[in-house]
């Protein structure tokens, strides 16, 4: 039996409760029956589940990487709302299989990445399960002027990623098959970056569609297409293939621009705007492309999509 | 496999996105990557776990019942830190074993608590797992004159119970035995209050030390105990051993004192405050008792406690 209390207690000995702003988002903190934060003017709210077997494995990453990235793929969707991360609340749920210090190793990399974005960390459970796995909660502070929601894409938008497609599915392909030659690929899948630049020159331009691409951009593009009721047209365009990648997929027989289409996890953003507005993006984001259009829906949310293509579901992929 | 975002579409369709209240706190709703709420003055989090077989089992208890005690545990944290409650998210972890009409079933439990509570379904996660597990995170609204924490006790204060403790474990215990004979101790276990009721008296009366009663009445004392550094001599005042408790335990050769020490999960709240504090509490809250006294620390958090009993551990007990 684990022993609930000490190991809350280690988790949080390894929190950031002040973040580098003068003035700590956390009036009270954890440690009591809940946790005291200071007035939020637009609270965003969301909440992640990372599991083994299904989202991470040991066997893949390192401890230190699964805090990591677990904290990171939360705040993503802080970004994906242009909101500031505050504070993250985890459960862990343990085995009795999973020595002390393996958590603390996954605490580490919780840790590395909540400083890294600003945020402190306001509390969490601790319990014992059959599956190590992480339940986050995040809590930011939206903007005042613009909050997007995946529902207000229009027929005569373009649909665009902030950033390469496909690579974390293909660095965890690799994984699995125990190449350890595309370590760019493996690092895309193991070390993911919440988009928080690309957020704020999105909400500087009053783009009102957007998502983040952890399903894959078939997947996620279906998520904007059903909620604003149109089609999305995709087309993988020219040029947009990664090198790595494609010298990845050339090496087993893999059809790169269906890893670009289904490959999830590269928590890039997915937006939808009027070109106009994308060209001004693109002023201040280089890397963004255009992976397709809005048209008047047409029966099926999604359509230019090789038949073989199914949206890539969490990292297992099927 | 599961399909993660048809449950998550069936769990909002029984979620509460307006309360009584005319002015919906969910500005936008669950749906999106975030939920966005109207702004919150004084933040309060917290979360809980539940997970099958640790603190629930589909042998007990029916799926709503398990449900509306989930949220019901999650909200009394809140209650103990005098916030009305705004929202609560839920990730659900589901074997592949458990039927789609069970889930609705906890579904429809969880709204049950949620309207009670006057509380907002923001949103939520459903992926597989092998434990049938609910994940829960709160987010209240906080008074603006007081915040009670664990960590306010002194030598001089007494300690006190909102109400009756250690029924909710007499109820568990006859559903591990199969007694069906005592349905009020049963329903204690099952069905559990927050005591938002009482917070409100305690906050009017300016008690700052609280804590709610889930782990057993010498663990949460011992919780203020070490938070404050006093010592916490645990008395069991005569005729507070509730009846049907004390036929319980006669039928079965176990010690109703003990069980009142030990028994957790009543979701009483446990405060210390000054004797003259107390005396006006009690005038409003009838059936509150005292159960200890503070006491400069002798070496030991808890004093005063039969050497056989130990803080009950969610639900399965030891």
């Amino acid at each position: 039996m684990i022993n609930e209390f000490e190991l809350i207690e280690k988790l949080l000995a390894y929190a950031p409760e002040k973040t580098g702003r003068s003035d700590s988002p956390l009036r009270v903190p954890a440690g009591d029956d809940a946790c005291l934060l200071n007035q939020i003017k637009n609270p965003v709210v969301t909440t992640d589940t990372q599991r083994h077997g299904v989202h991470f494995k040991l066997d893949w990453q390192t401890p230190e990487e699964i805090g990591q990235k677990a904290v990171t793929s939360t705040l993503s969707d802080l970004a994906a709302s242009y909101a500031m991360p505050i504070s993250l609340f985890v459960n862990l749920a343990v085995p009795p299989s999973i020595k002390d210090s393996t958590l603390e190793k996954i605490y580490k990399g919780m840790k590395k990445a909540l400083v890294h974005y600003s945020c402190t960390l306001g509390g969490g459970n601790v319990s014992e399960g059959r599956d190590l796995s992480l339940d986050l909660f995040a809590i930011g502070e939206g903007r005042d002027d613009i909050f997007p929601v995946r529902s207000s894409a229009t027929a005569g938008y373009g649909v665009y990623s902030t950033g390469p497609l496909g690579l974390a599915a293909s660095g965890l392909d690799a994984l699995k098959r125990g190449d350890v030659s595309f370590t760019r690929l493996v690092s895309c899948f193991k070390n993911p970056y919440a988009r928080f630049d690309a957020a704020e020159i999105l909400a500087e331009n009053r783009v009102m569609c957007v998502i983040d691409i952890s399903d894959g951009l078939a997947g996620d593009a279906g998520h904007i297409a059903k909620a604003s009721g149109v089609s999305i047209k995709l087309v993988v365009p020219p040029g947009q293939i990664d090198p790595d990648m494609s010298a990845y997929c050339e090496k087993y027989g893999l059809i790169p621009e269906n890893m670009l289409l289904a490959g999830g996890e590269d928590y890039e953003l997915l937006f939808a705007c009027a070109p106009e507005t994308f060209d001004r993006v693109k002023k201040r984001l280089p890397d963004t492309f255009q992976v397709g259009e809005c048209l008047p829906f047409c029966g099926q949310h999604i359509t230019g999509l090789p038949a073989d293509v199914a949206s890539f579901s969490h990292g297992t992929g099927s």
